[in-house]
């Protein structure tokens, strides 16, 4: 397999990529429902949710403008530190939602006191943050700022952006009193793009119920609706779901306490050995994820140069995201690859700089 | 290959399927974007347009919502005999559009003059049209219906559901003056689902320019300006476009001619065969579905039943849809099957009628 430290989409392991390649069914049939239904029921142990799951055939960004056209009538404030924070903001502002930005600096966390001062201030029915920038390598502290947003305003809605860590970190949904938890398939999960994943809470379909202009395809009470019935409102990505059901055996086999432990394991020794190469990282410490980590390119290295350099290798890593091209790079280090893969990346990598 | 006659998710040829499983790449790549580009150009014959076909990450009804929200400000018109016409009309209703519905029977086509008259009569945006009805097997006269709305309404748009036809019938999108022609994979292009195309007009962006609270996901400007770097602006359905790369080369070697002349003579083979079983057809002539025929169901055949005894032999077919059931069922000709598929399926259908 190649290896590909780029965060989405990552490389998928050989079996999984097979698991797509099976034979279609009808998607009203009782053979496709019966997967339908265990896939469903088993991601739930992945979002640490007693609630439901609900499988969109979207990217991740769908489900961003899900959350906003099913959960906000009004108003949203939504935590922007990072790109993909930043496109939350433009879905809402796309959907005609009245969203005031809480902005932070990229490289600084998303800050729980400031957000509970915001929320407390105006009268938000939901807020969205990040939980794992993929674009810096951050990871917001999502249960503390949930914990100081419900202590002032209980009913606002957490709607949160697992899209590149959900499956290499933990996140739990119900524990944290999360009502909204996105994902898509093409990062931590290890499979193909198209697929999305949300668990969705009980308050939150309520709240849906009473938000008008909520549209057809992303209509969480129409897949709810559904999803009582093992189906999905529109035709579902088969092929995909096929892949996601084996994969989702895969990783409940490698056990998800495992898994977490091998991505910070990963996330560490690439911090220990980027500060070894006089690189420091762009995440301050105790906020770094642990699925890609953004260093600070101080050396001056030709980023396009590594890459081409390092695909020779049959490896690539990528480049620093917009306005931090060049001036970072970033190493992803989820879903399938190993510590021994880092290891063959720090060779080559170390051969180029030398 | 197992058979489905049914009307989507259709069998997949294995070397497609397989295509599926090609390792993944960044979808920023120069790699995948040459992909891109030259799969969303070679669709372009398919719907026999010089404008442009944009590629979805979603089914076919993800599309239909894409059209209310970028082409429609406020009135639009829904012309509708059959389920997928109707679930268009809900698109619309549920996107909050001024949507009238034009109903016509089941049984009948839509009829252009009548089109016609409540065009002129309104003052719509657009108006939309299913070309295929896979609910009842109608073939519903869109070039006809377009003439006779540019002749009384040139400025309202013509907005064409083509989801179980487009790729097994010869639709002409320029040529017809259509303003934007969706289909989905799963159907008569033999894909697996999670991919939907579009071709859009250029005076369908210009409209869409216009038109407030597109949203971002299906925000077709966006998609438009995204393509232009052959690209999309949320990471793509990369192993369903692999797919979709591969079965336009497929379909393209075949010919357009002889895939459109193949389904047409299947269907005029499942004309005559019912009518040797006296069995009649739901849609009247000149207006007979080339990719599924809905048989009535005058013997009284146990449906259910005759499905279990096909599975037995790999091949199932489909029951009539929502109030057709058991009064109707369905035999789909679309996308892999061939002539020698539909012998087989009546060989052992007569064994299970005698």
């Amino acid at each position: 397999m190649p290896r590909m430290f780029v965060p989405g989409p990552v490389d998928v392991d050989d079996e999984i990529l097979q698991a797509q390649a099976q034979p279609m069914l009808p998607h009203r049939s009782g053979e496709f429902e019966e997967i339908f239904r265990r896939t469903s029921e088993k991601a739930r142990q992945l979002f640490f949710t007693k609630e439901r799951v609900l499988l969109s055939a979207s990217s991740g960004t769908g489900l961003q403008e899900a959350a906003i056209r099913n959960l906000v009538n009004k108003k949203v404030l939504s935590c922007v530190n990072g790109a993909f924070a930043d496109r939350w903001y433009d879905v809402a502002v796309s959907n005609g939602k009245d969203v005031e930005k809480l902005a932070f600096e990229w490289d600084q966390p998303v800050n729980p006191d400031r957000v509970a001062a915001a929320v407390k201030k105006g009268s938000f029915e939901a807020l969205t943050i990040v939980h794992n920038e993929t674009s810096t390598g951050m990871q917001n502290p999502v249960k503390e700022v949930a914990e100081a947003v419900r202590a002032v305003a209980p009913d606002t809605l957490i709607l949160v952006d697992t899209v590149s860590s959900l499956g290499g970190a933990k996140i739990e949904t119900d524990a944290w009193g999360l009502d909204m938890v996105l994902t898509s398939s093409q990062k931590a999960l290890a499979l193909p793009p198209g697929l999305a994943l949300a668990a969705v809470s009980d308050r939150a379909l309520e709240k849906a119920k009473t938000v008008e202009n909520r549209g057809w395809y992303f209509d969480l009470v129409r897949m709810e609706k559904h999803r009582l019935k093992d189906s999905s409102p529109a035709t579902p990505a088969m092929s995909l779901i096929f892949a996601l059901d084996r994969q989702l055996d895969r990783i409940l086999a490698e056990g998800l306490g495992n898994r977490f432990d091998r991505h910070a394991a990963m996330a560490h020794r690439v911090h220990e050995w980027a500060e070894s190469q006089g690189l420091s990282i762009y995440a301050p410490e105790g906020f770094r994820s642990q699925t890609v980590t953004t260093i600070k390119n101080e050396r001056d290295i030709d980023i396009s140069g590594l890459n081409t350099f390092l695909k020779k290798r049959g490896m690539r890593l990528a480049n620093g995201y917009g306005p931090l091209k060049n001036i970072t790079f970033r190493i992803a280090h989820m879903g399938e690859i190993q510590m021994s893969d880092l290891e063959g990346l720090f060779v080559a990598m170390e051969e180029y700089l030398s």
